[in-house]
């Protein structure tokens, strides 16, 4: 049996659970509830995200784990990365592993092999991946992909404020980036290493990351990019509105989804004033079908 | 007592060991010897690395762990590279983690904790970065690195073919990447980032990779960014010779460390046909003697 194409398989998730959100999980060890420690942070995190996948499995399609605070964690939270890996898939889940990677051929066939290929469970069903070494940093990541239906989304626009002094770079100043801003050859350059690779959702398996907080090159990358799905980062708490990533979505209300990490996964947090510690599972719970209803709301009605 | 200065440290053991190389370890698990094989790959590498380290520890200053081939090997090789790290300190190397890592501010944050946080032996004294998301993905690693007296490479030229797809935008065709590439704009702000942290070799915590498979680019580099130590891969097996390299260098023959990592590493290959496996470690101690003095020839004499 071929390896099915991830983003149909995104795609039916989203369809089936009516949201296009995507649950980041990074786990700040200093937002854990406090009343959760005392057995050291490893232990803390791990049921943390046990109880939070539970919550949400069943009303959201993806979750995006990101490494850097598993290995924050030491060797040992590097394993529990791929443990929750695992426990994400086997809650019905679509996972991004949130590992940024890029190097040489040699070196990328290496962390490709690392994170696209186990089968044991623990290989995501997408990575992030990182341009800055063109192509061939790229290419490992698709050979092994392919083989095991798996996908990968490149950083274009990433939502942080300097990410401008390096993709704006080419650009026209004062234009939003420009023309020819680095960013907009990155699109180009990714459509390309995806155009073979159309599902039957209408995206190839090389999707783009394309930040919310800037909504006018979001548009502009939707209009250029027509084949391509995106991950959207930089809603809620880095400052994007369901209004501005409406506009990463096709027509069809589809293409794209959206990561929410810190309002869904410490959405506690927001409760703590109000006595709402201790239940931050349900809480999460309870983000989760907001955050999915809201952007919902923002976007045409699934055909 | 104030952390020391990585550059310092480093240039100190160059002229200690009168040695510019820094020896890749990327243990490609295909290019180890059949004849060690049988007990795992993981058993297998560990031991590779450890006798290899013991081999070269006293004729180089330098160790470059490629972080990709441990992640290949699962968890348990990600907790390699940490063990392999620790001996590499043992030995008296300084230790250069090719982790090529960055993010948003909070999950740099993240990594830079994982990478140069830990008083335990297990921290690098530099790691290696990605520059694409500007500013915001570097400066977690400089806080936690100034106050452990760690340091950071910055990519800015890679050695790989495709590395010029992103690293020559807005440059004019032509003329070497031209005047305006990206590549030059990374130089000029990792030179920024740097410039309050000179050390009393002269350079700032923030070094840059520079590709010996680039020798015009990396003698602008040199020339553009007088106050940036440099790490300088692709020699050897990638194409990069001695003369190519010698450019990276200051008039006194400072100012960069050569990594060579299949041609010291993996040197047992060349002699396999003469039937000279088995004797790895013996080979690697002395292809890093040859390296050195190769590149010593082509360097003016230390002041």
């Amino acid at each position: 049996m071929p390896a099915s194409h991830p983003f149909d398989r995104l795609d039916e998730l989203c369809r089936r659970r009516q949201s296009a959100v995507c649950v980041g999980l990074d786990p700040h060890y200093e937002l854990l509830p406090p009343d959760l420690r005392g057995r050291g942070p490893l232990l803390h995190v791990r049921d943390y995200l046990h109880d939070v996948l539970d919550a949400v499995a069943d009303v959201v399609p993806c979750v995006k784990p990101q490494i850097a605070f598993f290995e924050a964690l030491g060797p040992d939270g590097y394993a529990l990365y791929f443990e929750i890996v695992r426990a994400a898939h086997q809650r019905g889940l679509f996972v991004i592993g949130d590992i940024k990677r890029a190097d040489i051929g040699s070196t990328a066939a290496a962390y490709a092999k690392g994170h696209l290929g186990p089968d044991d469970g623990s290989a995501v069903d997408a990575v992030t991946l990182n341009p800055y070494l063109g192509s061939d940093g790229i290419e490992p990541f698709l050979k092994v992909g392919r083989a095991k239906g798996r996908g990968v989304f490149v950083l274009a626009r990433t939502s942080n404020p300097s990410g401008k002094e390096i993709q704006d770079h080419g650009g026209v100043a004062g234009s939003g980036g420009g023309d020819n801003a680095l960013y907009r050859k990155v699109g180009l350059l990714l459509q390309k290493w995806g155009e073979s690779t159309r599902g039957a959702c209408g995206y190839s398996d090389v999707g783009a990351v394309v930040g919310a907080t800037h909504p006018d090159e979001g548009a502009l990358l939707r209009r250029e990019l027509p084949q391509t799905f995106f991950l959207v980062p930089g809603y809620g708490a880095q400052g994007g509105t369901a209004a501005d990533v409406a506009q990463t979505f096709d027509a069809n209300g589809g293409g794209a989804v959206v990561n929410s990490s810190r309002g869904i996964l410490f959405a506690w947090k927001e409760q703590e004033r109000s006595g709402g510690a201790g239940r931050y599972a349900e809480l999460a719970r309870a983000a989760a079908l907001a955050t999915s209803a809201a952007i919902r709301a923002a976007l045409p009605a699934r055909s």
